[in-house]
This record gives structure tokens, sequence and C-alpha cells, in this order.
């Protein structure tokens, strides 16, 4: 069989284009004389929906569009399978199905419904859709084709967490005895997730002894970056094409033959694409071209600089230097250094006259209280209204450098340096920071090698250095995956690494009273498994005790 | 039988207080020689746990605290229910269960689980928690009781929206006979649901011909606000006793006797003890005493005022009016009226110096555009700066004033006015805003009356008025209910109003385009259907064109 997987980049809302895209692909696999073209999970809507899929006039509309689609394989001899939300014909607690449409010759043969909705983490289906209940098998050119939709062939690999579903459509498919397996996902990107789908395809095809086709959607949809990298395995489990990461693509298979053509994967460089397509899908899909940021001479901004210029090209990017009293020589210099080195626009404004006039005003209200957090989240404040000045004044976004054990502990100013529009590196610690940036800088300097040097600095305060106020970064970043990727108790962190308890407490405490500035944060790329700005819910207000019982 | 409704205020993971506040409670009913006493829905806790309930030591501590509250009733002659969530002991998809323990003389005898989960707006209940699978009957004083949690009594009175379970316990109970049904629930506020409540309890007694107990939680929970009114409703659907709303509360049951005593609802008196026991909740729950806030002289900062100083005592509000040159004549004279009313602490700042301090910066920058709502935005922010300055130096927590019509439309300032740690009357249409604010005003002029009458204005330039930019409020706030909460669609609501059509679509898109603003607002008191900042879940990035097909 010769199946084209269409790994499309669809926006959400914009069924007009993405049905657009969906067509093109269909006459593109008609040209290349397929049996079958395949789309990713809800391509027709985009991924994720969210409350859209509570309107039913957003509903109604897409199942229109696919009754477009379908029309245009009229006297095609091609299968198209095609994923999108429908309504639930049957009265059940939810009113909707997350399907996959099987289109033949100009009309909708039937769908099949995903099994297994998840519901944790980033994931909310069971907010919408009610789980299908059987697995179907589909004749496509004489072939038993199944259909599955991203979470179905999970289960079977054990390697979900959160859950553990009752059913395993791998399970059934093994009795069923399909020629071919079909999955068509939505599957977001997180540090290594490519290595680990691959191997659930793997798995798959494996337990069931039969070839497995994976289509993944590719782009950024606010904090969700997916990374594409679509797979056909073999029935014994092995890889043998995979489409590209990061980038729309579209994987030829025939199943008839064997060559393998494998894409290297590489992890920083994957976590690298996955920041420049989420940062450039943002300004893309909502009509923006240039961005602005704070450079500080410090590691955060100047990745965020770099990953900016990258993904928007050079010339749509503005950094600026606002140094007060406290910044240090360097401070300037390898900013402008950086600017440089990228060919990016870079001006300077020293934020001194507004913190004169500001300490004069409030000074008679401050009691005669000592300098202290106020004044230096004035500064952070004073810039954020600049490069907010500058956004209104010439339509630019900012781009927010804060990294995740800044947003952890609450090392930033709220409506200061966590001003912006886009949380570019808030879901990288402080060790992934400086791991990216030297392998930005492998072949040549880009980063200055000062600002890679440097002890991390906010420099609000006279030689102030982040450790004045922080353990070191290694333990922040351990606790940090610890506690919010890995759900550990103090004692157990306390023991694994052999801290204090007392200092993985408190770490923890912080993790927990910062909530409420994180809340105020911009959206923020996801990269990790679990991210503070998405997919992770805590209340600001709770007295939790971090202590093992 | 003699029940106690036990209508506490937990703290979210306070285990340790929630846990004394149950044993104060089993002491108070013991002396009262109560058969039974009956807590609220995840009482141990505090309801909502949020992502805590994913961590094992918070689930292990909650299990911990149940054995030490049956413990207390060892030698008791009471029998306590009891809401938490509990480990799930089969190897279903979600390792939790929300459930009702029944405790008697100091065992637990046993557990009946949440059958229905509810999955929409506000709750994620489906995130965490197994659906229990079947109705139980407990003999307590020789009578036959039935437990049910919240949603479970729900169905029956076909009033849910988003959802339609396939399982109806009520109609479970039918075929059992129980001679009580108890409820305990953690129901959340929203304007005028306390007497849908009690018709849905009305409702389930009269078809189970049983009478039924229905203990609630109080308190307000970051966004979340409860409102108590607990209640007692016999056989035939009369409520026959109801607890206090808004407060905590316990309520003596007895159903041999049948002299009735009703609290009288005020459907304005609610929502305004709604938004003052969610302020001071936050506040309290968090450590907090004292609030400040920006007085515009109009009418939402007003009302802000006027439930700050309800909340949290005259003696702990900050009222800062923040003039600018473009500042009208009553701005402050009207603020300050205001602030002797309410009798709270006024300070006069004037932004003028650090607004031309920054002009001066920019100008240089803005390349000779013309004032636009940079300049706007710029006074805004120096107002949220110096707020802010305040709120670092001396420990208040910044309240915001805006109301949900301004943020429906984005007619307000990310970093300036949206600044703050609270929302007070985020989720107020404009004109929920005046009616509440006449209803302040009853008695006596609290709200200078000059505010009520002036028009509404940002003045953030010369003579500017709301309506320059914005269609009557009148005209916002109904395609704002219509939209967000009855999900018409646009034509539906042009029809429905008379309206162009083009200018309801103009109104939709600009509530989607705004959409980036609002995620960096604070946390707001949830007292509507449908809430921005929390159980509305829409992506900033989306092309879904508001027109219909």
């Amino acid at each position: 069989m010769r199946i084209l997987l269409a790994q499309i980049n669809p926006i959400v809302g914009d069924l007009k284009g993405n049905t657009r895209k969906i067509l093109e692909g269909i006459a593109r696999a008609q040209k290349a004389s397929v049996d079958l073209i395949v789309f990713p999970e809800c391509s027709i809507t985009g991924y994720p929906m969210d409350d859209f899929l509570l309107q039913s006039s957003f509903i109604l509309a897409t199942e229109k569009h696919l009754e477009q689609i379908a029309a245009a394989t009229k006297g095609l001899s091609l299968t198209a399978i095609v994923g999108l939300p429908r309504q639930n014909p049957f009265d059940q607690e939810k009113s909707l199905y997350n399907s996959a449409a099987v289109i033949q010759s100009g009309k909708i043969l039937g769908f099949q419904d995903k099994m297994l909705l998840p519901t944790y983490d980033v994931f909310d289906e069971r907010r919408y859709f009610e789980p299908g209940t059987e697995m179907k098998l589909w004749n496509i050119v004489n072939q038993k084709v199944a259909i599955t939709i991203c979470e179905d062939i999970w289960e079977h690999s054990e390697v979900l967490r959160y859950t553990s579903y009752h059913k395993d459509p791998i399970l059934d498919l093994q009795k069923m005895h399909p020629d071919l397996i079909v999955n068509i996902s939505a599957s977001p990107y997180s540090f290594s997730k490519p290595t680990l789908r691959c191997s659930v395809c793997m798995n798959a095809a494996k337990a069931v002894s039969c070839p497995l086709v994976l289509c993944n959607q590719v782009g950024g949809n606010d904090s969700l970056i997916f990374d594409g990298y679509s797979v056909y395995v073999d029935g014994q489990g092995r890889v043998l094409a995979m489409a590209r990461g990061f980038e729309e693509d579209f994987l030829l298979v025939d199943t008839k033959e064997t060559q393998s053509e494998i894409v290297k994967m590489d992890e920083w460089q994957d976590l690298y694409r996955a920041l420049v397509l989420g940062l450039r899908d943002y300004f893309r899909k909502s009509g923006f071209k240039k961005a602005c940021l704070g450079l500080s001479g410090g590691i955060d901004s100047a990745l965020v600089a770099c990953i900016a210029a990258e993904a928007l090209g050079k010339e749509n990017v503005l950094g600026l230097a606002l140094p007060s009293r406290f910044s240090s020589e360097g401070s300037v210099s390898d900013a402008r250094k950086l600017a440089e080195n990228l060919g990016i626009s870079f001006k300077v404004i020293s934020i001194e006259e507004p913190f004169k006039a500001y300490l004069e005003l409030m000074t008679p209200h401050f009691e005669k209280k000592p300098f202290d957090v106020t004044e230096e989240n004035m500064q952070a404040r004073i810039r954020g209204m600049i490069l907010m000045s500058i956004s209104n004044k010439h339509g630019y976004i900012v781009l927010s450098p804060g990294n995740k054990s800044e947003l952890a502990l609450g090392y930033a100013t709220l409506y200061g340096d966590m001003c912006g529009g886009l949380g570019v590196i808030s879901d990288l610690t402080k060790g992934q920071v400086y791991t990216l940036a030297r392998w930005i800088n492998r072949h040549k300097e880009i980063i200055p090698q000062n600002t890679l040097d440097k002890p991390p600095s906010a420099e609000l305060k006279p030689n102030q250095k982040d450790s004045d106020s922080l353990p070191d970064y290694a333990i922040v970043d351990n606790v940090l995956k610890g506690y919010v990727e890995e759900y550990l108790s103090p004692t157990e962190m306390a023991n694994k690494w052999n801290y204090p308890l007392e200092m993985v407490t408190d770490l923890v405490n912080r993790i927990h009273r910062n909530e409420y500035k994180r809340r105020q944060s911009p959206p923020g790329l996801r990269v990790s498994e679990k991210a503070f700005t998405v997919g992770r819910r805590f209340p600001i207000v709770q007295r939790w005790q971090i202590k093992d019982k």
C-alpha cells in the first residue's frame, strides 16, 4: 500500500485555512498515486481546541468543512483519514467524539472514535469528549486497516503517568488481525518525547505483528509545541521511515518496499528547534512580526535573543540594554556584543531618570524604611514599562526572559522582567539554559563568553549575586524536577541527593508561595513533562505544610 | 433523627486545621446529643484540591487525618459523615475516589464514593477521580441512610449544562427506599445559585419521597466562593430549615419536628456578601491583612473600596488618588469623599513627575509618532508601579478594580490598572457594578452620587469617555452574557436584541483578541456561571472567524 502521511501545521480555529491545507494534501496524494492519505488528529480544527468545542456553531462549521473535504475526493482512487471533533449522535455524558473520518470517493464511510481520552497534565479531553467504544477495521485496497487516535496506542507501552486505562485498544487489535494500524496524533513535544513516542509505536506494531504509521501534528499553538516526526514502523517494530521534526512534511510510505530512511534525532537540537518553532508560530499565527526584549548581558536574555533571531529573522528583533546605577560594566558591553553577533537592532536606554523620579516621589511614603526589594522591583518595573512603551508605539511583542528555576522560586519581578507576550524559556531550568547556550556556541561564539562565565546576578543592588539569596542552581534544579515533575516528597528528595531536609522543604514551600506570580506570567513554551504555565494546577491560597509525616 | 450539619470553612491543604474544625464539630454534636453529624465534601482537605491530589504524600496524610477523626468518635453514640479524597483500591483509570467516610464508635464503617464527577467549567474531577459504582444504604439509629456527594443529586433536576450523565443516583434511590438522603457538597456560589441548589434538593427529596439534608462548604478558596446555605428538605420537598449563607454555621435538624425556619435570600445582598467573603478569605487564608488600591473617583474602584472596607475593616484599607494632567476636577474630590465616607486611609500622589520623566526619556524613541494608547498605558502603568511600591514596602496586597465588561474587551492596561493580587469585581458586568453600587447606597450615600452620575471615563487623554471607543455598556453586557455564558452565536445575538450583526461580531472578536491580557490578570472572584479567570479556557492564538455559516 502506498501511504502519504500529511504532517501539517494547522491553526486553531482556522477551519478554512486548515481545510485548504487538507485539500492541497489530497491533491498531492492523488498526483503521487497513493492509496491512502493520513492527516493528524483534529486537523480541521487544530489541536487543542479548548472551549471552542462548547460552541455548537464551531462543531457545525467543522462538520461542514468535513463534507467539503469529502466532496473533493469524488472521482479519486484514494482513501483519506482526517481527524476532527464531531457531534456524538447518542445521548451520553459528553456530546462530542474525538474522531477520525474515513473518506472515499466523495463519501464519508464512517468514523473511528478515540477510545482513550487523556485527562491529565495539559489534556482535558473528558471535559468535552465521550470515549469511543469499539475498534473497527476498514477495507482500503483490500487491506484491513485499523485506526487509532493518539493516546489509543499509549496504554500498551505502560509509559503513561496519572492514568491507567482499563481498556487497551492494542489488545483488541491483537484479536482483529489488521494488515495496517494507522495512528493520527496531536502529540506535543517535551524533552526526549520524540524518542519515547517512537518506542510506543514500535511496541504497538510488534504487539499486533502489523505495520503502523503515525501522522503527528506539527507547529506551535500557544504553549504547546507539536514536533511532527511522523513515523512508519514495520510489523517487527523496526522504524523504516520518519518525517522531519518541527516543520511540515509529507512522508511517502510504501509498505511493499523496505528501504529505511531514518532521521537522526538530537535532544538538544530538538529542544532548540522546538523553542524556535514555538516562538515563530506564536507570532506568525497571531499576525505579529517583531519582537523586542531587554538584554541584561546575562545568559537568559542572551538565549532568548538567539532563539528570537532564528525564529523571526534578525531584522525583526530589537534588543534593549536598560542599565541602572547598579549595572555592571559588562552589562551593556556584553549585550552589545551579543546584538552584534546576532545582527539584531540594539538600543541603550538608561533607567536612571525615571528611577530618580520614582525615588523622589515615593520616598516620603516609605516611612524611612531602608532600601529593600521595593527599590529592586522598581528598577525591573521601569524596564518593563520601557519595553511595553516600545511595544505599544511600534507594534513589537515583548519577550519575557524568565527561566523555570527563577519562576519556581519567584526570583523575578511581577510587571517587571515578567512582562511580555511569551515566556520563551520559562520551561527551561537554569542548568538547561546553560547547556543550550553552550550548544548554540558549539561552532563559534554567538553568546559572549563573558555572559557564560560570570556568576548570575539581577544587578538590582550593589554587588548582588543570585547566590546571595538562592542555593546553588544545581540544587534548585534537582528539587524543582523532583518536586514538580516527579512528585517526590521533601524527605524523598533529601534522601536521594543527601540534602538537608530543611533546605529542601524551604525550596518546596517557596515554589508554592510564588504561585501568585506565575499565575500572572505570560504563557510559556512547554518543553518539559510538567510546565508551570500550562498543565499544572495549584491553588494560590493554601496551607499544605510540606513536611513528611 | 437529630442531625447536625457542620457547615465549616476549611483551608485548602490545611489538613491539621481542617481536622481540628471537624473534631470541634464532633464535640459540639456530642454535647447536643445528635445521632448524626455531617461535614461537607472533601472537608479534610478543603475543596478544590487541584494537583495536590497527584501527590501521594498528600493523600496518605489525608487518610491519616481521617483515622485521627475516627479515633475521636470512640465511645461516642453518634455517626459522622466526613468528605475526603481517598486512594482507589482497584486498578482503574484514576487512582482516587471522591468519598464520604462513615464513622461510628471509633471505626470507619466504609465509604460512599461520588458517582457523578463534574468535568466542566471550574470542575476537573475526571482529572483525578474514578466514579463510584453503587449507592449504598447505611444503618444509622435504625434508619436507612443514603449518602450522595454534591453533583450526585443534580442530574435528576436536568439543570446541568455541558454534561448529561447516563446515570442518575436519584433513580437508584427510588428503588432503595431510604429514610434519609444526606448530601455533602462543595458547591460554589454564582449569582442566584443558592435558589437553584435549593430547588435541586427539593426535587431530589420529592422524587424519593424522603427527607434530604445537604451540608455545603462555606468560604472563599482563590476564585471560588462557597456560600454555605446548607438545607433540610422534607419528603414532600418543602424546605424546613436552612443554615446561614456566607459564614460558618451549625444547623441542627430534628426529623421528628416540623417547625420551619427559613432564611430569606436576597440576590444582591448575596452577591455583596459573596464578594466580601471571597476577598476576606483570600487575605485571611494567606496571612495578609491590609489592602491598597487606586481610587480614580470612578464607580469600579469605589465599589471595590466598599467591599474591601467591609471585608478587612476600614483600618486595613488604603485608597490612593493618583491624578494625572488629564484627571478631572472630580477625580480626587470624589475619591476623597468616598474614603471619608468609608473611614479608610487616603493619600494623593500625583503621577505628573514620573510621567514627564518617561515622556522625556521615551519620546526620542517614538519616531515622532503622535500621542496614542502608548502614553495612555504609560499613565496606568505608573499608577500600577506606585501601588506595587506601597505594596512591597508596607505589605499591602493591591486590589485590581477591573470589571468583567472591561476585561472582556481589553479596556484595561496590562501591568497598569490590571496590577494586583485579586480581581475583586472582575466577574461583574458594568451593569451589575452600578446595581450593586446603588444597593450599597440604599440607606445612605456611601459612594458619592457624583461617582454614580458621571459618564465612565479612563481619563487618560483630554475629555476621554468610555463611550468614545465602546458601544453602550448595556449592549456590551448583553453580548458578553450571550456569548460567554450562553454560547450564542453572533447571528443569534443580533436577532435576539435586534443589533447590527457587524457590531456583535466586532465585540465577539474583541473578546477573543484580548485573551492575552486576561491570561495575565490576577485571579478574580467568580460570581457568575462563567468567569474569565477560572473555568473558561480559550487559546490566545487562534483564527476562528466569528461569523455564522
